[in-house]
């Protein structure tokens, strides 16, 4: 079967699923799959986020971010997160979660979600589209006991998705 | 159940999956799941590439490069890409891979895939780790007619695997 022409949206439409992570700064909470790895050593993430978005400002200011990774139970707090604003609402007091103190950064973790991690600011990607990307140099990691990859929420676009099942996996030396 | 500390290197090895996809440049094939949306205006992704992979190289000197998503029934092809170097091998010939000819782009892409987006260098992000990131604005996007995003392969570290199960689904306006 050939392949046919489609716009350049469509590109980003076909991409499967990504991290569902929940960026904390300071006392705030903000919903975003544009969340990827960055680099083995140092250990970095990134995180891209909307300029108009509260956690913007906030990141921009504190120089900082928790990336929390929620189980699939937490669905409800996750949409919840995505759907109001932290300028007008306490997202930690709406959707039931508690806020955790960091051992480096002084934003707040989720205590419920099974990963925190806790990145500071190395880099602001200068090139901007519809998000900027911050790049943040993981300091410091808090995982709970019998924490599974397949434990994670994925999404992209309007699809929330559990990790699939494991087709192939490398042994490990 | 409280959370443990653990090494910074550890909240890199939790996060779940990332799409894997096949990127291409001139006639060379590169297994990354270092690959994340950028920007949806204009509609960018990045790729992330080790220096010392020769599609480093090639993108440095082309300005190009080609996403191309394969499917799960592609797995064996994905991991052969994935595991020896296009300096001495033809990894189109050796995975049984069709190149098929860009409309804007003069790299080849994947006839086999699915899904294959063309795009163009518009940023290197200067900060560097392990990988250096490129982003690319998508020109062109050829898609097989019937493709949907549970075809597609993700990846992290040592484990392949489906695309999860949607457990819930935002009603489109």
């Amino acid at each position: 079967m050939t392949k046919l022409e489609k716009k350049r949206f469509d590109g980003i439409y076909a991409l499967p699923a990504f991290p569902l992570v929940l960026v904390t700064v300071e006392r705030n909470i903000m919903t975003a799959a544009a969340f990827s790895f960055f680099s083995f050593d140092p250990p970095c993430v990134m995180v891209g986020i909307r300029p108009e978005n509260l956690t913007f400002e906030l990141i921009t200011e504190k120089g900082e971010f928790g990336i929390n990774l929620p189980s699939k139970e937490q669905l409800e707090a996750v949409r919840l997160c995505g759907s109001v604003s932290g300028r007008s609402t306490n997202k930690f007091v709406q959707a039931g979660l508690t806020p955790q103190k960091g051992n480096v950064i002084s934003s707040f973790l989720i205590a419920e979600c099974p990963v925190s991690l806790e990145c500071r600011v190395v880099h602001q990607v200068p090139f901007r589209g519809s998000h900027v990307w911050f790049v943040g140099e993981i300091e410091a990691v808090q995982i709970k006991e019998g924490y599974q990859r397949d434990q994670a929420l994925m999404y992209w676009l309007g699809e929330y998705r559990g990790v699939g099942e494991v087709v192939f996996r490398v042994e490990r030396k």
